[in-house]
């Protein structure tokens, strides 16, 4: 039953995440073994296999003895055109028949769901299952034991950090649940820890559907694809890092979910529950702070749903022995000016330098969390975090020390700006009455964003504020003229601003 | 906006039904519009369109001013190599958000649900969107009224026959909801009612999990893909047909739906009832008969699931005005002793035939159904329906008929018969007591059922068959050794027949 090997040659066609493996119609493989185009197929080279869909070549791109893979099939196999693979069927996953019992409505025990995870993890399941995998998940079809277990799944799948803590030192972590956009206070908030000698390892992740991610953002600062060792070294030297999680091997599985909950725009309760606590949990924090921005077009609407998720957090956290703190803020309109990777770092610099064009919501949004952090953690007496944080950042500290964890994970640079900037007017005079996140979030993504680093838009007015005809109520900024073209044309039909003739309460 | 034309060039990637357009990383188009791998675009040549999955080609398989199509793009495009196509941004399906309520648990109205069928019929939705749409409407989520609406949204993406009946006459249906290997009693039905005079027009369609569907079958003796002028010249000539739904353009979305249904091995109540029902709608039929096997290993496993599918179906039917008969079967067993196509085939020309070697519980099963179809029809008095069906099996008429529906159809042929024979043998004595139909619809598939035609298995025993050590239970029938180890191997650790040493009740 083993394949005769097939010669590899390149042909450098980019899949994104899945695994694509080409092989000639006519190949004798093919005919021995009954494989036809989306068959799925394990592949071998040397000591390491991955499971890939198969495309089937009728034209003279490969000859019978040959056969190519996707670039990411390539990187995962870390072959050389030239090298031999050999080519199976791929085994029966018991983890599908699982998985479609989820889908049927039955419950997941704790191995059904690492069953699951292992297969993710291992790049198993291609990306139509893992559709279903995701939404068969959602909308609430998760109980508790089965969002602890996807958790505990999730952090099994890879490493877990132990920072060897002396006398029981907390080693803090802190998270935003998304769906505000430009709401950037991690950089700040790790710098004010640091400074103040707390431990914060700070992992982030890239955009799901918002225009940035943390590790988006700092990308456009310094380096980000730290491994645990650098990362260790980091925190051992400054206290604090803020590192891209999906360059680390903690909870593997995250990042391959994210890849598919991304072009489906779904993102679970209990998946986003476990996405964030597994990394928190994998990178061995005690203590974590939740910033759960709330409002109706935030991606938590109302305080009903955040008492859900927040109860739903509070459980499984504790399900792990970790300490954790939801603190619920205003979510009626994007924090800062800038949405986008580079445009959002201008803001967190500003905020840092204590700039007198700083976006003042972001500093205070910062400073309230810092400080909640510096008293859950038994930093600060109750009552005097704020001052604490406060004192941090204005006098230097917190830029002095964001500046060495950038110098320490191996850069520090200018965030850069794009090549084309439009703005966008006013129609009319009145007052700033609405703002729809989600439209503005889709905006800076039209526009690019984080794809290219510097695009994005940037806000001139806020809500309460009054505008003149005529005056820019924000600046889209693009790399490509296709993409602004793009934004621009979706502004036409789906206005992101309401302006309104008094002032709403 | 326009994206400047790129001149095709033929690669011939067979990515099966999903459409995938390549582009050189460094062409202009994707600079200027900002694409990345993965990215949907819509792909447009002289007045067709059709919206794709974009890969990056970072290799010389392309130059900067060229694209290729997967062949399932290309078919839909009709293109041809040096033809110009355009590429842009897809245009933001709405019917995604409708999808996405779907999956957080809203149910969906008739708009909602017309807008997603009519953009899957249209191939807007890659796979993955296809594979959260199934999930989300799996697993009893759909309520009656959401399923009626999809059957109706089903019908009416596509086209729908009026057979300009004469009197009121009946225009009779039948369909086996799957899940029992070998009953292919369809083609005897339909030659018994034709050769009645009555008219039957039969779509049928191709495997979604079992080996073989009543299309693959009949694809072995004649053409089945005939167009609706094609069927309707058939139809008013013999009075019935057999014909492959998937070449009509009846209820389009539902092949496509079914695309994805067999690499993720689901198949809900409401997607099954919206299937079944919408072609028999669109088909024009005034009555048909549902045959339901029930049973432990069957897709419907016990009286009560019997019971709710039967409902449902009778509810979303009466809709429609469609005359429904469900008539539950014994569902515990194979019936006939083939498995795919080809021996599938043999086993209906054997009934129909009157040979010695005919099935006798496939035989005994066609003359139930057509006698049940006679009297629901309103052809024979109630009690005369089985003796009348049994007349023009026995006469010879309905063979005559048989032969003459698939010369209408294009031709009459012989199914052939597979390279590769292995039989299986019983490794002890005893009477059979238990038989797994799952299991044995999977080692035929294994063996390669039914994309080779003459693959799958020849049973030579039935429940309470008294067998010797060292007989054979049946034969695996494959064209790839591949296939046929594969289905050995799997028969190593997953036996599909119980021998005892009493018979059970």
């Amino acid at each position: 039953m083993n394949g005769t090997g097939l010669h590899l040659r390149a042909l450098g066609i980019d899949t994104h995440q899945e695994f694509v493996i080409y092989i000639h119609r006519d190949c004798h493989v093919c005919r021995a073994e009954g494989f036809e185009a989306q068959t799925r197929v394990e592949v071998s080279c040397r000591d390491r296999h991955l499971i890939a869909t198969l495309n089937l070549i009728s034209s003279d791109l490969l000859n019978a003895g040959e056969a190519s893979l996707s670039l990411s099939a390539w990187r995962a196999l870390q072959v050389t055109p030239g090298d031999v693979v050999n080519v199976t069927h791929a085994p029966t996953l018991d983890s599908l028949s699982v998985m479609r019992a989820k889908i049927y409505g039955h419950r997941l025990d704790a191995p059904a769901l690492q069953a699951i995870i292992n297969d993710v993890a291992a790049g198993h399941y291609s990306d139509l299952h893992i559709a279903a995998f995701l939404t068969a998940c959602a909308g609430g079809r998760m109980d508790l034991q089965e969002t602890i277990d996807l958790t505990a799944a999730m952090v099994n799948a890879g490493e877990k950090i132990d920072w060897q803590r002396r006398d029981q030192q907390p080693i803090i972590d802190k998270h935003c649940i998304g769906g505000l956009p430009g709401n950037r206070t991690t950089p700040i908030i790790v710098a004010i820890a640091a400074a103040a000698g707390l431990m914060m390892p700070k992992t982030s992740s890239r955009a799901i559907t918002s225009p940035a991610g943390t590790a988006d953002v700092m990308e456009t600062l310094t380096r980000v694809d730290l491994d645990v060792p650098a990362m260790r070294k980091v925190v051992e030297q400054e206290g604090g890092c803020l590192v891209w999680g999906g360059a680390l091997t903690l909870s593997p599985a995250d990042d391959i979910l994210i890849g598919v909950e991304r072009p489906l725009d779904i993102d679970s309760d209990s998946q986003l529950v476990a996405s964030v606590l597994s990394k928190k949990i994998a990178a061995g924090a005690t203590h974590a702070l939740i910033d759960m921005p709330v409002g109706p077009t935030a991606k938590v609407r109302n305080q009903q749903e955040a008492l859900r998720l927040q109860n739903l957090m509070q459980k499984v956290a504790e399900a792990f022995g970790l300490q954790l703190r939801v603190l619920c803020t205003l979510g009626d309109q994007p924090v800062g000016r800038g949405l986008g990777p580079a445009l959002e770092a201008q803001d967190v610099l500003a905020v840092l330098q204590n700039l007198p064009t700083q976006p003042l919501d972001l500093r205070a949004r910062a400073l309230q969390l810092a400080g909640e952090l510096l008293e859950f953690c038994g930093h600060s007496l109750l009552g005097s975090g704020h001052k604490h944080a406060q004192q941090l950042l204005d006098s230097g500290a917190a830029w002095q020390k964001f500046q060495a964890i950038c110098v320490a994970q191996g850069d520090l640079r200018a965030p850069g700006i794009a090549k084309l900037q439009q703005p966008i007017i006013a129609e009319r005079a009145g007052y700033v009455s609405v703002i729809d996140n989600r439209r503005l979030a889709r905006v800076a993504k039209l526009a690019g964003a984080p794809n290219a680093p510097t695009a994005g838009l940037y806000l001139h007015v806020g809500l309460g504020d009054y505008v003149e005809r005529g005056m820019p109520l924000f600046t889209l900024h693009a790399q490509a003229a296709g993409e602004l073209a793009y934004a621009q044309r979706y502004l036409l039909t789906h206005p992101v601003m309401t302006l309104s003739d008094e002032v709403r309460s």
